[in-house]
């Protein structure tokens, strides 16, 4: 377990919501299916939704060659990965004290790109079984022109923090006595029953996704 | 129906997925619960989870006056403003063709402190009705003194786009016949039972979230 904190990731408000330690940060970063990657063209920001999966302690993205997003990240440029986990709301009896609970990850860095074969590939299985466990052996494996056609980065998690709020809204003493109603309504991403597609063969039976759902 | 688009957010790779007409970007605002907000510290980007919520051209953001976030925002940065859906995993034949199925919303601009009281005051109710419909009428209502303690932001909506992907895997030819499964397992946000906090007095019945769940 190492500390991966700095000033740069440095919860200020709040301070007793952040974690910095790796088992934190990897727990979140384990259970996300993706993340939002902030980075810079001509001083103005952007944020782009992306699969991702963690290897160890670098995070694995991906994308084609013909990407705007990976050609900037394979330029070198600084990034911002944020991962969250949205648990719930959290109705205070006052309208000010109403929150979220979640548990959010920032890793700042610069991804660097993986150019060996047989490594791209290996990134691209832990990829696809982040996101379905077992997945990259119950599909066909990519082919050396689709991996020319991707590019592949990690980024060191070696700059992060955790943040994270849980349990029962906290009203001011004031407002104990007064009948509003205050609680928790839990959220969750759920998994659906999976849908062959319309031109699957018919006699392909449904895999086991038991670890997925 | 406005048109959004821009050279900054036109969608250029799979350029079938993009729209920019304010109605496709308003049902996806308007069906999330938090953003991922873009913005720059020394051109190092940070992308921060925030509760958000859509009120006409206008997307409404907001936290406490001491956050570093919310003053930042408050300097006049460029933002980005992103808010995901994801709808399901996309397991195609190869693995190459693996994808989620998503709705996406890119807004760029800056955004603007809302000063008069009254106009926080109403931002902040549209943010709590947004969260959990009609709770803004059932909580107590912000004091001058959680006004004043509260940063109100408001971004137009005139420079954005959506991207979405839906349906099945695409598969290449020659892939067709092989005898790997494809198709879709579905994602959603899943709501909860709600739990009173513990420290809720007992007479307090649960209210009707039946629009939320």
């Amino acid at each position: 377990m190492s500390d991966l904190k700095s000033d740069r990731v440095s919860v200020r408000r709040l301070r007793e919501r952040g974690a910095y330690d790796s088992k934190s940060i990897y727990a979140i970063l384990d259970e996300g299916k993706v993340c939002h990657v902030g980075f810079n063209v001509d001083d103005q920001p952007y944020v782009i939704p992306m699969a991702y999966a963690r290897v160890d302690n670098k995070l694995i993205l991906h994308g084609s060659v013909l990407s705007r997003l990976m050609n900037k990240l394979a330029g070198g440029v600084n990034v911002c990965v944020t991962v969250t986990l949205v648990d719930g709301m959290v109705l205070a009896r006052s309208a000010f004290h109403h929150s979220m609970n979640y548990r959010s990850v920032v890793v700042l860095g610069k991804a660097i790109p993986i150019i060996k074969a047989s490594e791209k590939a290996q990134a691209l299985n832990a990829l696809v079984d982040h996101l379905i466990p077992g997945r990259s052996k119950a599909s066909r494996p990519g082919s050396k022109q689709e991996l020319k056609a991707t590019h592949v980065m990690a980024l060191e998690i070696s700059e992060a923090s955790a943040k994270v709020r849980s349990g029962d809204p906290k009203d001011d003493k004031e407002d104990m006595q007064t009948d509003y109603w205050a609680g928790i309504i839990p959220m969750a991403t759920a998994y659906g029953a999976p849908r062959p597609a319309a031109d699957l063969k018919m006699s392909i039976p449904l895999p086991d996704f038991s670890q997925l759902l």
